[in-house]
Order: structure tokens, then sequence, then C-alpha cells
């Protein structure tokens, strides 16, 4: 069997940990493994299957013989160091929004738009955390019949904003049981007991960043240029997995019945929805794995052709790590790289 | 000035003791007041405004010479002893569901609807907590262009369901952070880090009571039989204060302008949209006290005539006391006790 040399970059925080836990546990077929990451963290020991491997400083000549590297990077950085990284002959899967929109750049849910991949020009793009939970969930009721409109709102962990967000939860639920006043850095305002509807800077029209990415990125994702998705993003005092209340409108109607055994069987997707037992996806359960949760599905009472849902995902496996590796292993089986 | 005989049905709980609070906070024009309260409670001494007072057992026989009762019992307690009360010559503003539905029952939010409540037979009811914070936010929206359909996504703090419920927080968290296992007795499953996508128990088309009630109460306040409603109600982790994710579709278009300019003059609202500021509410800054906090007004841009907004509001207060004794106020002021 081929075996492939693997660059991570950003390997030190959160997403690029979660990835080398992934490559290990899916058992990518890695020849040579190269750990980069800022200047900061260069010399950081991590060990991987049984070795130690040195963090390395991350730079244009970084990328000689690697065939692919999985970004977990900012935006900036990708920027800079993704296209290099192509320009020595590598792919990229890049879990920054930098190249997400790119007309050459596929953005890629495996169980969406596997297919896609084959187009990259060197970059494949992963999709924005909550569009991938998302999508994942819906990806089978929108092969059936046609999602035309979504409404969304989300309720997301603070492990969304890395590892400062589950510190400051702690720290700030630490102060306040001792009494002490609440210090706030990584979020705009206090998460603890709190929800914050904000996520991202505003644009003109008063949406977030983060609820502008379901449509762009959906509209891409699912080859549907039409498709219309008015998000709400809250963040919530969460450690890991984001849940989403979702409305659905489709062209033709999917009933219930029809929604559920199409969810039992959807790639990615594990169907909750006992509810004479109380069973419905929650973040707490779903945290930790790789399925994408669905349940509480209904008729939605006020509108045609409407269904509603809820679903929880891991936003650092499925949302990013995870589907990051599923493409990588795309690449090796349809020998694109 | 005239003074009233009150008496406080379920005077030991977390609402009648709000009720009692804002009753002092208002100088409502107090004759003589009566605690009523489970034989349970029954002896406990409550001051108001510098006098003690004993709690009773609330029985039938409890309501002679009393002029208003306000009533935060359950159902069970309120069916059995709201209409003794009437009969004993008193108006009963009842906070419970049970009567909420009734031909016969104004059912009102005073900002909204506060003319209903002439034409009381006994019993005025008080709304579902999420319906009041949300149809007080949207009163002057609807009344510029009528509200077809709404869909709602909850934000629910522990406190709605009781003391109990702000108890099973403080104690999950602590228990977390000694590594001790979870105790699970007010809510579904655990409620501290976690978000629980139930309240109330389902019906047979898959939604929670707590879902229905927008739009059944929402029908019935805004004289409206054909509002639509689809909601999902969903329990965070946060002490007071509910939130709501809103987007209306409503008969003809509300410009985001137009819908600032209404809501900053809203009574009991406050509106808080300013996001170059990073300013919009939230449960923490709209706990302990009554205006309907209304932000993040935008167009939805999935939908024609369709705008998304957020709101916050205590749930305790206009969610369920303050609107209770607003109410006895529109009684005490058109002389209808």
């Amino acid at each position: 069997m081929k075996r492939y040399n693997v660059a991570i970059l950003g390997a030190t925080g959160a997403v690029g940990q979660e990835m080398l836990k992934v490559l290990g546990e899916r058992n990518f077929p890695i020849n040579d493994l190269k750990l980069l990451a800022s200047k900061r963290s260069a010399g950081t020991v991590v060990e991987f299957n049984g070795k130690e491997y040195a963090v390395e400083e991350a730079r244009e000549s970084s990328f000689e013989n690697i065939d692919v590297v999985l970004c977990a990077a900012e935006n900036d950085i990708s920027e800079k160091l993704s296209p290099a990284a192509v320009r020595a002959g590598a792919v990229v899967v890049d879990n920054s929004s930098a190249f997400r929109l790119y007309d050459d750049v596929p953005l890629v849910v495996p169980e969406v738009n596997g297919e896609d991949v084959k187009n990259h020009k060197g970059i494949i793009a992963n999709p924005n955390c909550s569009t991938t939970i998302a999508l994942t969930a819906l990806n089978e009721l929108n092969k059936y019949s046609r999602i035309k409109r979504m409404i969304v709102t989300t309720f997301q962990a603070v492990s969304g904003a890395g590892v400062n967000g589950i510190k400051e939860l702690n720290q700030q639920i630490k102060d306040i049981s001792e009494g002490k006043a609440v210090e706030i850095n990584t979020f705009q305002h206090q998460i603890a007991y709190n929800v914050i509807p904000q996520i991202g800077s505003f644009n003109e029209m008063g949406y977030s960043q983060e609820e502008m990415k379901l449509q762009n990125e959906g509209r891409k994702i699912l080859h549907n240029p039409d498709l219309k998705v008015n998000c709400t993003c809250v963040r919530v005092p969460v450690y890991r997995s984001h849940s989403e209340s979702i409305t659905i409108e489709t062209e033709k109607e999917i009933t219930v019945e029809k929604a559920r055994e199409l969810l039992s069987k959807a790639a990615g997707v594990k169907l909750i929805d006992d509810l004479e037992n109380n069973k419905y996806p929650m973040p707490l359960d779903s945290s930790d794995q790789d399925l994408i949760y669905a349940g509480r599905i209904r008729k939605d009472i006020s509108g045609e052709n409407s269904l509603v849902l809820w679903c929880c995902g891991d936003q650092i496996r499925k949302g990013a790590a995870t589907n990051a590796v599923q493409i990588a292993e795309v690449l090796v089986k349809e020998n694109l790289i």
C-alpha cells in the first residue's frame, strides 16, 4: 500500500491536535509526518503512534516532498503558506475560510459532494463547522427533495473559539463561584451562565460572518446557487459540539416518516428521535465522536413543504478535523495524491 | 384612593415571591394582603413593606373579602381554587395554563391586548412566559403589519423550572468541578454544559407543550386565529431570562429602519441594536428587570416580507409576576375590581 508524506499546519492548536488524533484513529497511510506551527510553538514535542515528533516552524520552504497538507491555521497563515505548499507539489486540505469561495477550490463534505475533490487545483477547502454539521444532517433530505430555504439558529460550543474558549468558560465559572469579578478575553461578553448572539463581526446587513457562511458555503457544496439561508448564530456555555435548530423548505413535501427513513440510513448521521423516552440529540452526547446526531423531526405547522429538525455534532471532529482527514482519504482513494 | 384586598396563591414559589416583590415596587394599592400556599408551606413568615405575614394553607374558603387573587400555583391547584375564589367574589389573575384557552377567560399582555381584561368573567389568564416575551417585543411590528408566520427558537433559563432548576444547575456544576457524578432530578438530562431541546412533554406531532403555546396563545392574544408558529424550545444553562431567535413573515414589508423606529418607542421594550459596539440583548443583562430587550434586527435574506430579530426577557418578571401585577393594575384603572 502506498504511504504518504503528511504535514499538519497549525499542529499545536485544538483542530491540529484533533487532526493528528483522527489520522491515527483512521490509520491514514502515513509515511513521513511533519508538524508545523508558529515560531512560538516550534520545538514542542508531540507523540504520535509511539514516536516523538518535534514541531517545526512553518515557512514557505517547509513543504518539500510533502504529499498532503492538513491546514488548521488561521486565514492569514493559510493565505501565505497554502499556495507555497501547492507550489512545492502538495495538495492542501485547508480548514481556514481563506479559499472556501474561490471558483477553483472545491469545498467539500465527503458525504455530500466528495466527487468535487477531483476538480482541485492544489487546494481543497474544509467548510465552516456549522455548515458541515447542518449539511451532513440534511444531505439525504436535499437529495430526496431539493432544499430551497433554510432558517437556522445555532447553539455553538465555546471550543469553537479554540482552547481559549474552554479556558474562559472554566475561569468565569470558577470566579463566579468564588464571588470574584469575571474577566472577559476571548468572547465579547461573559459566556458563563449567558448566551451571546454574536460569532464573528457583522456585515452591513446585520449578519455575522458565521451567519453568512451557511448560505454562501451551502450554495457551493449543494451546487444550488439559489439556496436561501437565514441564520442566527449564538454562543452557549457548552464545552463541545454545536447544536442547530433547523427549518427547511423543500421543493416537494418530505413527510416525517420519509425524513426519518432517509436519516436512519444517511452516511455520517445517527438518527436519535425517540420522544417517548426523551431521546434526541444533545451536545453532551455527541461530543468526541464523528457522527452528526439528528432528531426532533416534525412537520413545520407554519408552512407548506417544510420540515423542522434539530441536530448536534462535534465541531472539532466532523466540523473540522475528521472532515479534513476524510477529504484526504478521498484523495488517496481516487489516486489524486 | 381605593385600596384592595389582595391574595397571592402559591406565595412561597419563585413566581409568587416575585409577585410580592413587584406589588411592593409598583406600590399596588393594597389594603389587606393574604399569602396562600400548600399545607407544607403554611406558617412560613414572609415580610412585606415592613410587616410580617404568616402564610396560610390555601383552601376553597380562603377567598372571603378578597378583591384580587394573583395565582402562581400549578394547574391542578388553580383548577380547584380559582373557581372558588371567583365564587367568593374575587377576580383571579392566573399564571397557570389551566384556563388560558377558555373562551370566557381573557389572556392578556397589557401592552398588547389590555382592553381584553374588560371581558373577564372572574378569571384572567397570564400567558406563558415565552409567549409574553415574544409578543411584547413583536406587538408594534404586528400593529404596523400583521404577522402571518413566526419561526422561533428559544433559549430558556433554568429558573423557568423554579428554584429547583437553579439548584440543579448549581449542584451539577459543583459536582463536575469536584469530579463527582452528576445527579438529574429536575430536568430530563444534565443541564450543566449542555442544552436540552425539550420543555414539557411532546404531542403526537412531535411538538412539546411549550412549543405549542406560542401559536395557541399568540392567536388569542393577537386576535389572529390564522397566525402560524413553528417553535423549538430549548433549555440552556442560564440562570434567568429567556432568549428567543425569531423570524416573522408579515403582510407587507417592514424595513429594518421602520422596525427599529417602532421598537424604540414600543411600550415594555428596550431596543439594543448597536452592532458596531457589540451591543444586543443578552439574558445576563435583561435579568431582574421588566423590559423586553430586542435587537439583532435584520432583513430575512431567505424570504419576502420577513424580518429576523433576537429578544431577551426576565421570564419570572415580565414573563410571569410583573405581567400579572400589570393586569391587576388594569383592573384597578378600569374600575373592574
